[in-house]
């Protein structure tokens, strides 16, 4: 089958390197010549944002798909009336694509998300302090969403279409990743807990499973079933969630694709996103998903003041540790904060976890030559 | 780095999988224009056999290895003068390529192998019946090694360079992968227990690990040091072992290569096989290679009578089963015995490891549109 895909970094590197069991062919849009994805698949350099260029890209492909939501959707409408099928479908890409859709989407389906306004420009705006705003479009990874705590930081508004939304007070960030197939077979894997390094808002670790009492895990599985009843489109979803301090959960966003927060899904569970995305392309059965041990992972992330052709300091010294798995991106050139690849490790209980996982993140260093 | 591949079957298509969590660039030889590695790979079209095209394919890469050892070995000896590595050494694949050079490898080392007489032609033959010929090159996947059991047959004998060797008399089929890098750490996989088809002479199902009486385990041990300590070279083994009626441990041979007897290591160990080749070949240390549960092996080989574009029959249900692995080497013709992919399984005891192989044979049947 024909598979193409929008995107060519690291999420589609490791789709693709995944789906080499079986016996396709993965075709990939992105506009860096070297990309990921560039030297193991069909490569077209090209823009995915170009309603022409996702158009000529996907036509001659059985299904199309995105590694990145930041995709013309428009294009992707257009191929879904021409018979070429698209997973996820235009229309809930569209939905996620912007935020305010996105809240408005969370309100009908009655998922829990914090309280929020809609504004098209600043002068609309009247929600109480402190507040999040996010962009209506263009965020991501921490980019387009800013927090407004004090009078003198509404100087800071985006006079542009964005959210305001309520800030939670956070205990805990989760996530969850769920999965649909065209036949609506659905699964979900065990809930992820994300350690944030506040400084570059990129995700720091992960742990999983996570220990939740069961009114937490009764509230999540709510939402999963809510989501995945709505959606009614194939897809893989990575639903990020906060868990304020009264135990009340509530959706912050959700990624309509493979996501950092699985990454240790890899080797910690018994089949990873990226087997399950395959088979959700495919509509194939859905892959089991049990957690086969704990297991976290910690981002390569480049260091500050580096950059230029990347050196990863101490990886050797990684390597001599049990259970623990190395993944690079195939990125030749790092600069501060670029994600070049990330750790997974293995362990038999949370402690020692996250022991490991600090050990390690003091062993490397993602430098420049 | 430059890794050259002398051969682009499925062996070096999952080692590049598997080596995908890497930046390597992977270059690959191979006379079929639609090797399992053509579309993985940089690929180059051409004879392995032939000194000139190696020559060619080798000399501007940092190291050059083999996914199947009937490669010019002359050629990689000039490639090693010129300083570039080879893993395994030349002098290692020219002592297995040759069986009268392996067979007396054992003999000075002390490995324990059938008793044996080497000869030039079948004149020279006087060796007490029943014996197995082994052609002295040639022989694989149990081409060129033939049972003379009576008088009768010995009018089959080839008349060629060849061993003959004693027949043992045949408990178990085992396996043993080893593997050294060049700064000569050394680590061993569990033992694999083979259960050969007798009809094609391919491996039907592998499991692993085996039970085996301290006794058994401590002659394996023997075993590997000695050859590990003898080859004196970077490379990962497949040591072939047979188990006889009275508890003794003989070497059948050995593959200075990738080995189908390892391939349930992808999902059944905390590293693969793949990923500890790949570790020898850019000489890092050694993967851990402990058993994770039990795991089995079983291959997806054409059936007889169908030739063509290959069907996978069945194959939607195996999807199904939990902690079951479908590995396809991307071949799209498949003709009668022909290795075509092969299914892991996990399961939690030897028991519910043979139920599942013998269920998911019986689900799947490889055959032609």
């Amino acid at each position: 089958m024909k598979i193409g895909i929008l995107g060519g970094g690291q999420l589609g590197r490791m789709l693709i390197q995944s789906a080499l069991k079986y016996d396709d062919e993965f075709y990939t849009l992105d506009p860096a010549a070297d990309a990921p994805c560039h030297n193991i698949s069909y490569f077209t350099q090209g823009n995915f944002n170009d309603y022409q260029t996702v158009l000529d890209f996907g036509k001659d492909k059985d299904v199309v798909t995105i590694e990145i939501e930041h995709v013309n959707a428009d294009a992707l409408e257009t191929l879904e009336s021409q018979g070429v099928k698209v997973v996820p479908n235009s229309r809930i890409i569209k939905i996620i694509q912007q935020k305010i859709l996105q809240k408005e989407f969370y309100k009908e389906n009655n998922i829990p998300s914090p309280d929020f306004q809609t504004v098209q420009s600043k002068s609309e705006i009247s929600f109480p302090l402190p507040f999040v705003q996010k962009m209506n479009t263009g965020g991501y990874d921490g980019k387009g969403v800013q927090v407004i705590r004090t009078e003198d930081d509404l100087q800071k508004l985006w006079d542009a279409p964005s959210v305001l939304e309520s800030l939670v007070d956070i205990d805990k960030e989760l996530a969850v990743i769920v999965a649909r197939n065209e036949d609506g077979e659905t699964k979900t894997f065990p809930v992820t807990e994300m350690v944030a390094d506040p400084k570059l808002n990129l995700l720091d670790f992960n742990i999983c499973p996570t220990t939740l009492t069961e009114d937490i895990q009764n509230q999540i599985s709510a939402i999963t079933d809510k989501f995945l009843a709505a959606i009614n489109s194939p897809g893989l979803f990575a639903i990020e969630l906060f868990l304020d301090k009264e135990a009340k959960v509530w959706v912050n966003e959700t990624a309509p694709r493979l996501h950092n927060s699985g990454h240790q899904s890899q080797e910690g569970n018994a089949n990873s996103q990226f087997e399950q995305m395959y088979r959700v392309v495919k509509n194939l059965p859905l892959a089991d998903t049990d957690a086969v041990t704990f297991s976290g992972m910690l981002n390569l992330v480049g260091a500050e003041g580096f950059s230029g052709k990347v050196v990863y300091a101490g990886l050797e010294e990684v390597l001599r540790l049990p259970k623990t798995y190395i993944h690079l991106y195939g990125k030749t050139e790092t600069k501060p904060g670029r994600k070049m690849g990330h750790i997974n490790v293995l362990a038999e209980s949370r402690e020692e976890l996250m022991e490991k996982l600090v050990k390690i993140k003091e062993m490397v260093q993602v430098i420049a030559e």
